[in-house]
């Protein structure tokens, strides 16, 4: 186990890496704690929770919404669950987020800590205290930004996860690389997803490196004003897909990359498209889908990053250095208008 | 126009007292503004919200829930509110809370400000930063602690308040005199409800002074960890009746006042419980109300004041002199029980 502390502006986050359920009781006090777990991970990982009260939460990004939050208040009520109480949220990114924006409302806020259980949720979702559910097709229209007490990553949870979620989780891991680490992006072209499955140990540096790359991030710009746009690359194209035509999110992220390059090449003179597209396939990940144009544009009308009629849109300078430039939303319309033909 | 600025822990609180509506384009742009008024204020007072986008909330603590929150989000999608957006409050404790609660999870929060409409809101609702919604019977089960960018006072609109209403406000100013101000409660004792609507520099002097005994309060203690509680007199009792019973928040607040001045005899021999009685009976508001024990307490039991089976009780040792007595489950149900007969 590995335990590393990191500070916020008003709270604060332990990570135990390479540690497991077993180690939690050394530092939560079952009787107060009460445990969200995705039903997959459960089902496939019962004996680990035995002795912990749980609430199952349903998988899938469709479940993360206010019906969700609404049932489980309810269980919360029900189980007693008072200002003491430490939620624990087990799972993906659906069952982290869903966890901490109810920790975040229930009784006016209590505290919360994380389990990730895929890759994805161990290298982002997990990290930075933004939380929320979807409204329709606008992704994490409501939520908060609230740190969890501590997040504790268990890689024997990772035995069970299928390969779309291993995809998922390497299009945020080579999303850092195309902002923030060109050495690291080598590291992804000259290995390959059997290589990080079969080989634990460069696994468990690969996940432990792109947590804290987003740890720092997060930590220079907790309510993202500055920095910490950047991890939208991909995201703005990639959000407005993903719920309209029913992309995990690792897949939509990863066509968003693609298209978030081709309008680098226009306004940045980035030159590697090619390069971010073949590693993307490398993991398995698509580069492309067939959208309309005008369905899209209406999402991300409604998309929180936009203010008033700009986008910032995050772009590539170089592998490992991105910008964030401001675009009217007329000229990202005409942009991906005429992209629909291709 | 009397202008105050508060510091709270990580925000500030601008009011604007013997202020008017008019004021607010001096401070607020109003494209980036949306209203959240109540529907009576609304209707009362149209015309002092010309020009500003508005979204009509109905009246009445049966609203102050999810489902009310969820039309709000959707509207506010309609609108195309973003990230710039700033909300403001227009009505009693319901259209605060609501505002509040809105705007500190609508795209992870936006700004947001009050005017409350009512004595209730003034002195006490619009101040401090709780927000947040009913679950079922359960009193606020569901917020954020947030401080509001501004409060504004516009006394025109309490010219249409409800007599009932004025009543529901003074339980507040009454509650306040009990817990920190003994000459402020002397003063209550020789002046009266029609005094105070009859004379607006006496009535504005006094809702000053009551809004400010609450900010100091809360910007001692913003997150509740001590002095904030006695802030709660009257309304442990009077939580567990308000909905039950569907008695308006004052009429159950005063009914839970004396419930607390009687139990305040037993545990610090407080001897005004009449004095107490005589000023609610003067105020126009209930001392008494028939109650089913074995109900309340288990509203009670659910309360968030409650950490496991320990009830922080608010008690009196004096007029003016309020101290947290905590006080087990078991025994609170003893005494309920007893009076429940009487």
């Amino acid at each position: 186990m590995n335990i590393k502390k990191v500070n916020f502006n008003t709270s604060s986050t332990t990570f135990y890496f390479a540690a497991g359920i077993a180690h939690l009781k050394e530092f939560v006090d079952v009787q107060h704690a009460v445990m969200l777990v995705d039903e997959q991970v459960f089902n496939q990982h019962a004996k680990r929770f035995k002795g912990w009260k749980t609430i199952i939460l349903k998988s899938g990004e469709q479940y993360k919404k206010q019906s969700t939050v609404d049932a489980i208040i309810k269980q919360l009520i029900e189980l007693g669950a008072d200002r003491k109480t430490i939620l624990i949220g087990v799972g993906g990114g659906v069952a982290t987020d869903v966890t901490g924006y109810i920790a975040s409302i229930y009784m006016r806020g209590i505290k919360f800590g994380f389990i990730p259980a895929t890759i994805l949720g161990m290298v982002d979702a997990s990290i930075g205290g933004k939380n929320g559910i979807d409204v329709g097709v606008y992704k994490n229209m409501v939520g908060t930004i609230n740190q969890p007490s501590f997040i504790l990553h268990d890689l024997a949870l990772l035995n069970t996860l299928p390969e779309i979620e291993w995809q998922n989780g390497f299009a945020e891991i080579i999303k850092h690389a195309c902002i923030k680490d060109a050495v690291m992006f080598r590291e992804l072209e000259a290995n390959s997803l059997k290589k990080y499955q079969s080989k634990k140990t460069l696994l468990c540096d690969l996940i432990q490196r792109n947590a804290l790359i987003k740890t720092n991030v997060v930590i220079k710009d907790e309510f993202e004003t500055g920095d910490r746009k950047l991890l939208n690359f991909g995201h703005t194209f990639g959000h407005a897909i993903e719920n309209t035509y029913k992309l995990s999110h690792g897949y939509a992220v990863a066509v968003g990359m693609v298209m978030a390059c081709m309008i680098s090449e226009a306004y940045q003179g980035f030159k590697d498209t090619n390069r971010v597209v073949e590693l993307i396939k490398k993991y398995g990940l698509p580069v492309h889908q067939s959208y309309n144009a005008k369905k899209v544009i209406d999402v991300m009308k409604a998309d929180k990053k936009k203010v008033k009629d700009v986008i910032s849109y995050v772009l590539l300078q170089k592998i490992g250095k991105a910008v964030v430039e401001p675009i009217a939303i007329s000229e990202v319309e005409n942009i991906i208008t005429q992209l629909e033909a291709k």
